[in-house]
């Protein structure tokens, strides 16, 4: 199938080096022009690309090559800050909200609440060297962490419990699927709607075994690899 | 969004139980009519929902509601003959092929052999209720199992590996992806090429710290979901 060979030609270019990570590619008339194609047929082999995270499209500026993906270890306890700075990688946290709500259908079961409890709700967007990356929400008990929301939250809140609130992350239950992005969220990552994403859902417990937090993590499916040594039980 | 409210109408659907897992959907045409939309339309919506997972494509064949995925944890060694039977699922595997090659580039570098080295290489189809739902190629160092390939082999390769070698899966490093399905696989897997898959990786090592063998899984990404507990690593 062409649209297959087309792929295949720019997914040589991008491991040569000829086209760099965050290069923008020409726009799709000209890719159709000089791949002899037309462009229903350049937008198969790009949305192939997309789906294998060789490229990214940004809402109305265009493709990009993607960088070298986040590898992120669901068993460690770095945080984006710490894991992005390991990986020689420029992190930013931008701040989107931060309040206390009276809990969501959601969130009530993910943090196995009572109707109508209070329950914080933070949401944040996390970059990369100026691209964002995943749009992180978080619902945390308020019991042990009263005074949370007093704090600069673009902050890493692994820090904040554990230096406030002498909180430890020691267990985590995390779920991985794949999902899409849609609306405000889609736009904070400056995705178009509908734009494929990976989801990572994590329960967090601290060194007495109580929930701390759950947070849901809406992945540019192309920024991200989870990657994990186990020991596995017989 | 037109095509969003049409989604979450589908959704509902699912999630009162009107439309069950495995049903057919009406025909596109049909569906259109009924939400009184166009067939652009109708399709935006269709693959938000196969995005999200809630329903998939057999090739030629139509849209399908998506029942549960299985739940597969990395960190166990429970193989997926087992892991089915203990969610009340019905598993199936299918040989495709097993044979003796020269290792290829991809083997020679997961499995860190050199150049024109032998390796086993097994491909295989499982299916849970008779749906193809992850094509699996291993690639294995024939030292250890000099004799595996005169085995039945739509049995469970930790199995083997155990009864017959004396070997016993005690450590893997896995990697999680998106991808998309081409060619023989997306065939195999009833799939339409550039279908979402999940991509699992696993690099297996015996009770010595001996690398056994390395599979790579690609999932209907609807059919999967990865779970586990982690006791977290300061």
């Amino acid at each position: 199938m062409q649209y297959v060979k087309i792929k295949d030609v720019i997914v040589e270019q991008i491991e040569s080096g000829q086209l760099a990570p965050r290069q923008k590619l020409p726009s799709e008339r000209k890719l159709a022009e000089s791949f002899d194609t037309t462009r229903v047929t350049l937008r198969e082999a790009l949305s192939l690309l997309e789906a294998e995270g060789k490229i990214y499209r940004e809402d109305r500026r265009g493709w990009f090559i993607s960088p070298m993906p986040l590898r992120y270890d669901p068993t460690q306890t770095l945080n984006f800050i710490n894991m992005a700075k390991q990986q020689n990688r420029i992190p930013k946290t931008e701040l989107v909200s931060a309040r206390s709500i009276l809990a969501t259908k959601q969130a009530s079961e993910l943090l196995d609440l009572p109707p109508f409890s209070d329950v914080f709700h933070v949401e944040r967007v996390r970059y990369l060297e100026d691209r964002p990356v995943v749009y992180v929400t978080n619902y945390i008990r308020p019991e042990l962490v009263p005074t949370l929301l007093e704090n600069d939250l673009t902050q890493s809140l692994t820090d904040l419990y554990r230096e406030q609130f002498g909180l430890v992350y020691c267990q985590t239950r995390y779920r991985v699927s794949t999902t899409s992005l849609l609306g405000n969220m889609a736009q904070a990552l400056r995705a178009t709607a509908g734009s494929p994403a990976m989801l990572v859902e994590r329960l967090n417990y601290d060194q007495d075994g109580n929930l701390i937090d759950c947070d849901l993590e809406y992945w540019r499916h192309d920024a991200i690899s989870i990657e994990s040594l186990a020991k596995l039980e017989r």
